[in-house]
């Protein structure tokens, strides 16, 4: 067991660990390439009776662990969204571990309330959002959309849902190109699956504001309570930015809440080149991004902002004797902010991870993933085997292979599939891939924290050199 | 900005800090004094633009922000129920942020998913939970307690409320000394809270069986549809342990969802002797207990346990193209056994906490705060103006203070709240409080990871100083 006045010795072994796990891994597997099981059939059946010594246990870090680890932080990582980290943020974590504060009400930790209080200004400050929202951090965006709608629920029904449960009538709103979040969220609400009207895009697969007027219309005419729509700034299929003036004035008119999900690009609005993306926002009810995805605070940091707060703590306020405080009122308590009674002291890592970039810093690298993106989407469009199915957006890019010149759409869907599966068991690249109007596409963004133009360039090698290995793309 | 090339520099720093601030613990008022807004308004309104250097921001760290912490991990903390912590899981949190891992999927770590799936193993063995019961972290029993809920709901309606709303005769019941997070689980989900029906208790605040049954009863004539009981091991107010046996043959019967509560208590169950407050868990179908509370693994780290989980899993999938996977249906993909998507890598702390302690050590631990508790509940017990107001059970101890022999019952309470409020500002020891059949009464926990004897002997003596300082109990 260790002690308190060996942590020093102790905490120095963990720090040399970790910075031998950074020098190494660029030469790590970007997606680790374990079986099913194989890890698990390491681990002991049982735990130890006895103490176990810190040096082994990261002896089995190392050759037990790390095998089964996908590095998320690999600068060849361009799966998914990024869930980028930073040096100033896992130091935060570090600390924020322990000091080991409780951060459920104000009276727990004030310092970490007005600290969050304050971070989630300079945020929504600096991403134009209006000086009337207020900010709290959630710890993902499938929990903030889910708050985002059982508070649109709350206010629908005049918060009588809450006590006398949810009339059968209600209706949520999003495209067919949202994700998949908001659908669970619905389920979890008890408005009901059935209740989720997805609206279809347009040719830029943006949600088409006149189909949702007249769903809502036809809506009213039937009975059925039009209460919340939810619009995507960045899809995760296409990062599809929905148009938020039209949406706005949509739900202004018919009274439904409006929460705008920009889980993944909302970090962009820190630059003005992208503020047009929220045009129309001071109309929204509520907003969320993470800055877990592309901002350099490692996950879990989901802002969410709200216009009403007053609306919101009233949807989630319980207050038993043992939480009464004589702070009360005076303060933020933000536990009533959401749906978890207990909080991690979330705020510190957003204050280093600000403070050590400086606005500057943090735009400067996202202009860098930008620029990095367009030389990467250049260089496919210019290949002759290769093809965006959308022009490239933000450090985004949607693309497929299409090899001599074929034009089945079914083989090409299973030649993309077996050369993402190639790349991805190479180790040396990780990519995902969703589907576009039926074609199965590779997805590439490129929002590590430290990557380089040389990892492009390899990502781009690597993709050439794969294809080449694909026999259903070779016949003969 | 910080650099990889120097990160031991760097994180030596962060350690030096973490160092000098465990060893000025004891010195630090144990609850925040500052007021609202005191810190608030030393943090710039602006972000800064530049880069600022980590040596202002960690001298920031001491001078702006620890004045607003309340220590949790400080040994003269003894309030709610604590959310302790321990050098292992500080820094297994370090080794957590730096790897940066989504766990989603297991596609997006493996080894997090398999690594979870093994130490959740150990503790359900240990714990003496039934060996098909199957574990996953959640962030916090009441995201657990919803999980459990929502799956209770959806086996009740035979999986149709997550699509088609939810029906508004769904019932769940639980003592009236539950925790809060019940009710706002069951306005949640849209059960609606006039169908929480709280069952009252007997003389040792335990949930009484037979009323439960005569109201299941009850509500099945009048065509209502008992959907989940949960049921106590440890309630917040005084630590009462629901009957499980009656209960559970009561859900049996008549085919009602058991959820066990025993987010604090739980941990004393990797002791033999409390064994006993789970008879009966094999007929029960979830369980969750918090490992961030007692078990030395620093928040947020929720054990939750279930029985079926093909259910779980039922109740909460979604799969959209962009996280389909060939490993799927082979592994866990932990993101379906709760709400959020993402999910950080929580099983890494436990691994460590459990290795390092060893079982041995975590029982020897445990069984010393127990000790103390007697201990110190024999002192007060013993004190001519104290008086145990229940029993003290495991680490945790309900008294008050009855000074010159007063008897009037609301004197009585203010003279309490006042003492209170007098040893919380003393900053030499933070106590919390809760009603027991209208008694203001407090609570003392001894769940400090370090604690020693005399701390719990500072806080009698700076208890029995504290009674001279409250005017209203000496009024001459």
């Amino acid at each position: 067991m260790l002690e308190k006045k060996h942590f020093q010795r102790d905490a120095t072994k963990v720090m040399e660990w970790i910075d031998d796990y950074f020098a190494q891994l660029e030469s790590l597997p970007v997606k680790s390439k374990v079986k099913p099981k194989a890890i698990y059939e390491q681990i002991p059946a049982a735990p130890p009776e006895s103490s176990e010594d810190l040096d082994q246990i990261l002896q089995d870090l190392s050759e037990v662990i790390v095998p089964g680890i996908t590095h998320w932080q690999h600068p060849n990582f361009h799966a998914y969204f990024p869930a980028n980290s930073s040096l100033e943020s896992v130091l935060a974590e570090f600390i924020t571990a322990a000091i080991g504060a409780q951060c459920m009400i104000w009276d727990t930790s004030p310092a970490a309330a007005e600290l969050e209080e304050r971070v989630m200004e300079w945020l929504r400050d600096a991403m134009g959002l209006p000086a009337n929202f207020e900010g709290v951090i959630q710890d993902t965006a499938s929990s903030a959309t889910l708050v985002a709608i059982l508070t649109a629920r709350e206010v629908k029904t005049d918060f009588r849902a809450n006590e006398d449960g949810v009339p059968n009538n209600l209706r949520v709103y999003c495209s067919t190109e949202t994700h998949s979040s908001i659908e669970k969220a619905v389920g979890i609400s008890g408005i009901g699956k059935k209740n989720l009207v997805k609206i279809p895009v347009d040719e830029k697969m943006r949600l088409r504001a006149d189909l949702l007027e007249a769903r809502i219309r036809e809506d009213l005419e039937n009975g059925l309570v039009p209460c919340c729509v939810v619009a995507a700034i960045g899809t995760t299929g296409t990062v599809a930015v929905d148009p938020l003036p039209e949406l706005a004035a949509i739900c202004e008119q018919y009274g439904v809440w409006l929460h705008v999900d920009a889980a993944y690009a909302g970090t962009a609005l820190l630059l003005p080149e992208y503020q047009w993306m929220i045009e129309g926002i001071d109309r929204a009810d509520s907003f969320v991004f993470n800055p877990h995805k592309w901002m350099f605070t490692n996950f879990d940091c989901t802002a969410y902002f709200v216009k009403d707060v007053d609306v919101l703590i009233r949807a989630f306020e319980v207050l038993p004797e043992y939480l009464k405080t004589k702070s009360r009122g005076l303060v933020n308590d933000y536990r009533d902010w959401g749906i978890p009674l207990g909080r991690r002291f979330r705020a510190l890592k957003l204050w280093f991870v600000i403070r050590s970039f400086g606005m500057e810093g943090l735009r400067k690298k996202l202009r860098h993933h930008i620029a990095l993106n367009e030389k990467f989407a250049a260089a496919i469009g210019e290949h002759p085997e290769f093809e965006l199915v959308i022009p490239p957006f933000l450090n985004y890019c949607a693309f497929r292979w299409v090899p001599q010149n074929e034009t089945d759409e079914a083989r090409l869907n299973a030649c993309n599939e077996q050369l993402l599966d190639t790349i991805n068991k190479s180790g040396k690249l990780f990519l995902s891939h969703t589907k576009i109007g039926g074609k199965y596409v590779l997805r590439m963004v490129i929002g590590q924290t430290y990557v380089e133009e040389r990892h492009v360039l390899q990502a781009l090698e690597i993709l050439r050199e794969a294809t080449k290995m694909v026999p259903l793309g070779r016949p003969n």
